[in-house]
């Protein structure tokens, strides 16, 4: 449905990261293996923290493939946190609008995966959407109503609370719906400062996701690879698919975990939706 | 803010409406005389029934005066129902689903102007929009939800009275978060058998409009004028901008006022905003 | 490195022809199974005769499985000759230009396949492209020069000679700059009248290319096949891909051969490539 | 025809440069007034010098006041050497490729004006490029033709010398078809060290191009100019139309005369073109 790719560490170029590894972000553009479909043609989306007021963003509806632009700008830009998406469109439009990731002020996001039966449930999760963060809702995504109800419910003070309501309330408003599994998929967000990533879906077999191994202990099995040299010990990255084929490299996140990525030793949580205590936007009877 | 034609009489070419005049359409995309803007450049659309179920429509992101498609098609659909618009933002983003005309079943809707301080009044007009036809929403528009709210107002059975119940509400929200002037523009919407044409704005002070004079009185004020040999007495086109300098050709839509285009004598009637009778939808405190 | 399809037969939906089917061109954009690629997704195009004084064409850059523009045309334009291509590229721009089918006058040109090592033998190739259509040349595809050579050397007086002397030409200009197969593919060129197809590469192994069953053997293997009740007994398809698992429906262009659809019975015909017996646009030492 | 500004100086936001400015490059590109036509909305495009092995280039075929891309991106480069144009075709497509400035190795060239008569002299002129050049065309523009016959004719050794030479074969080429006034406009080009910008036009009637007073004097003029502050006394700006109505800001570049900015003193001097020595390139007859 989706493929994404979200790196923290010392500045390095877009382009490292997103066309020069053997099985790159780019190469999965049409050619991933573990998606839900192989190609992932219908638009595209990076974002980093740079030398903006606000994190970049750059959103085309072309397939990453193909995007001159990209393969110019990527080479243009160092960033110390980026993100990366490459669309498959479940149904919704293709617009610049609907390519992740999402911005608000300081904060980035992303997603893999579905809220199920959208059409069906999407009025009664916009109720629920802060009516002051209503207007900058643009597109036509799932992704973007599920970044403005986490959003709604504390993302910027207290990420893994506010996902973990804004799912809950998702599931909640599903299951009113009849949807048995109402939520799929892993997401990214971040602030400039951690990055979260999550991997959860409502049926316990969530899409896949990776994080890569200790830059030190990188370098002792694969010393002479060379990203390794232009990356500092704390660089990470957090892969819907593994970019390298190298023994060793690629983690698996745990079902219904999240990672917090950050200065300093990185965390892995269990994850548990919870339903918002005090969904006060929500008008009675929704 | 945008420039629009509404075509109803014998099938005609869309090229010969939108690019053959001298002042035609797409020389308004560059060079409008009456609008708010000289250059209507932020995408376009048309719309026609034909040979297809439902109208075609045709969107694109680009300006009028540059898109080849645009210049092939129009020569291989003749249509005796005709919807052209080009686009001037208000800000909202230019893709395709924000291009008009919009579309729903056999119905076609286009607009120029605008719902004033629409972000403010956004949430509220969304929430009167009938469940059921929430989902078909896909862009960003004041004008597309202008369209849901009259077709949750009746529509499909009372356009007259659908378009004065949704600009009343319009009215009725608007002037609730302190919007002065919560209405302006014309509007043209079709069924592919009649033709209604509105024009309207809360400060008594509307975009111009006008319809084109009698085909039989025309052929005799100008009867070498060559598009009058291939349409029948009963042609009509509705328009922002007269599309020829003639005298005698074009006629004023009065100020609060519609017309209806029809088989047999064209009507035309004052037009009075009302707020709806019962807003049913609408939650509770709205 | 593409698919194509082109019909000819009584008047009828271009969405039949290009949607409709269970391995419709539509799905082989996403899902080619005898392409070189499996994907085709860098742009596509259709061209038809129809109302307009020249055939029409519809180019997009974008998938073809996105295309909302292309999905309500297909419906609404009936034709009796058509042309429909979608494009793998083998690395030149992704754009309008690059998009098959291409037109000149009254004929339509596609291409599957490629002039090998063709920024090599460009501009050779160019030079013999005669002065007068030279300025027409407004892309960068090896397809469209390889039109203009065709045209340059009497495709509109005789088609199989005018292709067998061009693919003679780049045979030659090939071979002189050290290119072992220089020409590889499938093509089809149309009149709106009658409709070529050649089936030739430089290996003797080239591209795959079906043309469909008589439709009155059809109709007695298949007699309820929906779309047999609507086409003439003259209606005949060429494919790149077959467009349904039936079995009799398809058969093999022969390996250096091509076919003429035309009014009374088709032909099929061995083919040579030969060199062009003056090629005065050439200059000396070309 | 089109709009274009050149910078050189210490690092600044690209934002900087074309969007803040009072009458900036953006606005110039609804709203132009010294410029052929107001509106240059047919694409556009920006290249820089900063971390890439190449100058980066970015274009697009949307008009630049709409681009949302253009807008984060420019906040999010700083650089030292930045072209920018707007784009009014003059005919041809509408195409990434057709986007100024364009790119050759180290090497940016943009344009403002036209090979007047450009499809007649079009083949002759690249019978004069390079024939290791010649496949490095992408696009259809003059421009594009107009810069590789400079690099043909040694623009990397000798930029005015190439500049000359190649408008002398335009010149002479032109002359030879009837054309009156073959060449007309205003050039930048860049190797990322030095800028060159010249203004000339067979009829001696060229496309206005201004160069910005000195730093230091400007900065007595204008004390409290923001921009001044974040920029170095060798700071160059060049522009088709002057960015702020201040008097004593801009300087007209004299008819018939090119620019030098480059570390320390900048240069005028009068240009005159000469028809190649050694066009050995051409072929006989031409």
């Amino acid at each position: 449905m989706c493929r994404w790719l979200a790196y923290s560490g010392s500045p390095i170029s877009i382009y490292d990261l997103i066309y020069r590894p053997e099985h790159s972000l780019i190469d999965q553009s049409k050619h991933s293996t573990m998606g839900a479909e192989t190609t992932n043609g219908d638009g595209f989306g990076i974002g980093w923290y740079g030398v903006g007021v606000e994190p970049g963003v750059f959103h085309s509806v072309e397939p990453a493939w193909n995007d001159r632009n990209l393969h110019d700008i990527a080479q243009h830009i160092l960033s110390p946190l980026v993100f990366a998406h490459i669309r498959a469109s479940t149904g919704t439009a293709i617009q610049q609008t609907n390519c992740h990731p999402f911005r608000h002020g300081q904060w980035l996001w992303m997603h893999n995966g579905a809220i199920r039966e959208f059409p069906t449930v999407k009025r009664d999760l916009i109720l629920a959407v802060d009516p002051s963060l209503y207007p900058s809702i643009e597109g036509s995504t799932d992704t973007e109503v599920f970044f403005h109800l986490a959003l709604s419910l504390g993302l910027e003070d207290d990420p893994p609370n506010a996902v973990a309501e804004a799912i809950g309330l998702i599931e909640e408003v599903g299951r009113r719906h009849g949807v048995e599994y109402p939520m799929q998929g892993t997401v990214a967000v971040s602030n400039g400062e951690k990055l979260w990533a999550f991997r959860y879906s409502s049926e316990g077999d969530s899409r896949t996701l990776f994080y890569s191994t200790d830059v030190p202990k990188m370098r002792e099995l694969y010393p002479d690879l060379e990203i390794l040299s232009v990356v500092n010990d704390e660089a990470r990255l957090v892969v819907s698919e593994p970019l390298r084929d190298l023994a060793g490299a690629w983690n698996v996140v745990p079902e219904s975990s999240y990672l917090v990525v950050q200065p300093g030793p990185d965390e892995s949580h269990p994850f548990t939706p919870k339903v918002p205590s005090s969904p006060t936007s929500m008008p009675a009877g929704v």
